[in-house]
């Protein structure tokens, strides 16, 4: 059982889209099953807050550990990962010039096919499940394999480091290479699912830290038979979905020729009871204003995957087009069509995506592209700000997950799932006389020391006059996973960066 | 005076555009003044390189360092810097969402103003050459201030800290702010800068690692009789020249009616000789066939500077559609309008941004964008592959700084420029008999130890089955300044993480 916690310091977490909220000298008091029971603005030391606090909670003060920020560190909420596939970690950056379908049967078909030996499939997920709470992934909805006993693994790993997790066997009986298929049709594909679920609700049964989710690979990997089971047993168990949806045209054709009689690939998954509010779907790069329409009235979500849609030149997912619809949007990694197990990474890629769709093409005329028929304003709508992709990098990924009363932000009766950030401060030698040429300070501070470069403090270089706006901006755009010194899940510490000390 | 160098090793080095050289078990010998004076391919052990070099090259046993690679380290060229501010590096990451004009008023300008002081100056710089060569930049474009004592204590700097830089007093004597202008007249304004070329040819008589580069801001910002007078000296002196050329359409606009007797932008340069073999152009994002054409035949070449074309929403520059042309093509980061100080970054985002240029738009015709009028083809050749960007940012920036003859490749009689590369080896404990169900594993290692997420071995995860041309697009995607272990500028050792041994 953990100790009674208090957090002393800044917090800095999203108020709305577009806004983020910074508390300064606060104090959020988190109890010992990891809820928040209080938060407290304006103290100006840790004795006052704990003192006032204590009495108001009933805690005793040896029952508390405190721990307190220091100079230019916060607190933000964990990043959620609405779209993550676990086996592919090890091929991260290697997809060549391939685009979706040839990358599925060149670099990614092989290497879950591969997880089958669990030593192998330990090996990986371990790996996998280390990196993103590193990188301050606290919530993540996984695709495992095909594989029953390497699923459950999986599952077993999360629990074990205390990672939220959405666990799923990826269900594939159509089209699929001889070496991976999901066989014995739809009610064996649905048993093997069934084993996974049981295994997930055996060790936590709860489901608070780890719980089954449906996963129909995408629509034409799965036979009618099988999601129309998988639609039944979402809807009996109030199950979640993830799926894929409208990343590459090639796929989009594809799913044309196999489903003549549906109206588009939202309807496909509608008409098997697969597009629920408790469906993730991961890309919607293409989709038409019919679907986008339909996934809103079903209450289905988005995960956006920037990372992996420039990567593998699927397209530019119109974030911004999708939240006028009302469709909710979250952020995901889709390792390793995209490259970095890091939601900071999809987030920064996320402003970036934006931009291109906001970019005005063919200002020279020179027939390199013809002109978009939007206008320039509707244009400049598409670009999103560090606000807003900090905004879907949590709030927008929990309401994805279904989590958006539990975690994503720092409010009382929300649990503790939290990250503090810390970036370099430069050291301020601007006022000393000594050496005013400065010739020697290179050489001097050349490969390391404190707050130097070379250090564990990451590249966010913050000089002392920046706003705090400002530096969120920096670790934006700058920042990695030395920046997420601790992480926490539920008020466990689930990662600690070495050289960060916990006071 | 340095020793003799023995390194033995792995070596990968561009060969030509689209392909990397791998030397594996090779010897590079670096003589006392930095140049590679031969290359032995095929050594089992260090022993027998050294034996066999030795008595070739008539070295003494105890005048030669040896230095030899661990497992899965290689060394790699030094990475060219084509363009970057160094000023505005206290910027990087913040520019809101605005575009190229407004972000130079409101960010730029009082930023580089800032700079006149000293001190300021002297942390700044210091920072950004550090922060640089921790990235593994051994040389650089730089655009100082309009100040000419800062812009003599950055390649004091540069000189000290032993980073090749081009340093270049910013000229721009008209549409400045009061704050910051360029005053006087073309006869000051290019006294001030010849000030600045008089120290640099004194402190670096052989311009080996400092020397001057005339640097007219941009067009719109410089007065007609201050770039007559640039054009001038360029051509008396034979000195190098960069700025910046069609970023943004708005900028475009302003070329165009400020001089409306000009062809294009191309042309506005070019009737000042400013288009020499000699000029480094930032961006060309815009350009029309004929400036391409006109570039080409002046022999001026381009830095791409994708993360700010992406950042500031500039564009997506036709790197592939250039290199057709004939145009030489290298890298910039374009600090602060490129958000990061890393090479290895602009390597990354020019092979995403590559990708955006080959998307397949408005796949569900839905009025999002009208289809691009060059056919499919055309488009798919745009993205640029690992190697291709890994040529950019070494043999092509090297060309477009003149150095072509010295640095971006390993070859008897060029100069020991070169970064030593390191990838985490994620430990293989595939064959492990206890604990198979692994739930145990993460505990264990979570938080660190070498080798495991938060040891200083970055993010690239090699577990022992990648080719090597997949361990290097690991690199290039999720690779950072933790993956460059030591770096070296004409044989000297500029940098070396703290955590990296010298054997």
């Amino acid at each position: 059982m953990q100790k009674n916690q208090l957090f002393v310091g800044t917090f800095v977490h999203s108020k709305s889209l577009n806004q983020l909220e910074y508390l300064h000298d606060a104090a959020i008091a988190v109890d010992k099953s990891g809820k928040i029971v209080a938060i407290e603005l304006q103290f100006y030391d840790q004795k006052q807050a704990a003192e006032i606090l204590y009495a108001k909670l009933g805690w005793d003060d040896g029952d508390v550990q405190v721990r307190a920020c220091e100079e230019g560190q916060f607190y933000f909420p964990g990043f959620i990962d609405t779209h993550i596939h676990a086996p592919q970690y090890p091929n991260a950056g290697i997809f060549g010039s391939s685009t979706l379908l040839d990358w599925l049967n060149k670099y990614t078909f092989p290497m879950e096919a591969s997880l089958a030996k669990l030593p192998r499939a330990r090996r990986v997920y371990g790996q996998v499940v280390r990196r993103t709470l590193s990188h301050g992934t606290t919530a993540a909805a996984y695709y495992a394999t095909i594989d029953v006993a390497a699923t459950n693994l999986l599952a077993d790993l999360c629990l074990a480091a205390g990672q939220r997790a959405f666990v799923g066997r990826v269900c594939m009986d159509r089209l699929a290479p001889d070496y991976y298929a999901d066989e014995g049709g739809p009610d064996a594909v649905l048993a093997r699912t069934r084993e996974t679920i049981d295994h997930m609700r055996r060790i936590d049964p709860t489901g608070d830290i780890v719980a089954p989710i449906l996963t129909p690979r995408f629509a034409p990997a799965c036979s009618d038979g099988t999601m129309e089971a998988l639609g039944r047993l979402a809807r009996s168990d109030d199950l979640r979905v993830q799926t894929h949806i409208s990343e590459n045209v090639g796929e989009i054709a594809l799913v044309r020729e196999l489903f003549p009689d549906a109206a588009d690939y939202a309807s496909v998954y509608d008409g098997f009871g697969l597009l629920t509010p408790r469906t993730v779907l991961a890309h919607a790069v293409h989709l038409t204003e019919a679907e986008a329409a339909l996934i809103h009235r079903r209450g289905a979500k988005v995960a956006h995957c920037p990372c992996s849609n420039s990567a593998l030149t699927s397209g530019e997912c119109r974030v911004r087009w999708l939240l006028d619809r009302g469709v909710g949007v979250g952020l995901g990694t889709d390792v390793s069509g995209g490259y970095a197990p890091s939601v900071l990474e999809a987030a920064r890629l996320a402003c970036l995506v934006s931009r291109h769709l906001a970019m005005p093409y063919n200002a020279q005329g020179d027939g390199r592209r013809a002109p978009a028929d939007i206008d320039d304003e509707e244009r400049a709508r598409a670009t999103l700000s560090v606000e807003e992709v900090l905004h879907l990098a949590t709030r927008g990924g929990a309401a994805v997950l279904g989590l958006e009363h539990k975690v994503g932000g720092f409010e009382v009766g929300m649990e503790w799932d939290a990250q503090l950030i810390g970036l370099n401060m430069v050291a301020n030698d601007e006022h000393d006389d000594g050496n005013a040429d400065g010739t020697g300070s290179v050489e001097k501070s050349s490969g390391g020391g404190v707050g130097g470069v070379g250090a564990d403090e990451g590249n966010v270089d913050i000089f002392g006059w920046e706003k705090w706006d400002e530096r969120i901006a920096k670790w934006v755009y700058n920042g990695d996973d030395r920046n997420t010194k601790m992480v926490w899940v539920k008020g466990r510490l689930v990662h600690q960066r070495p050289s960060s000390t916990s006071s």
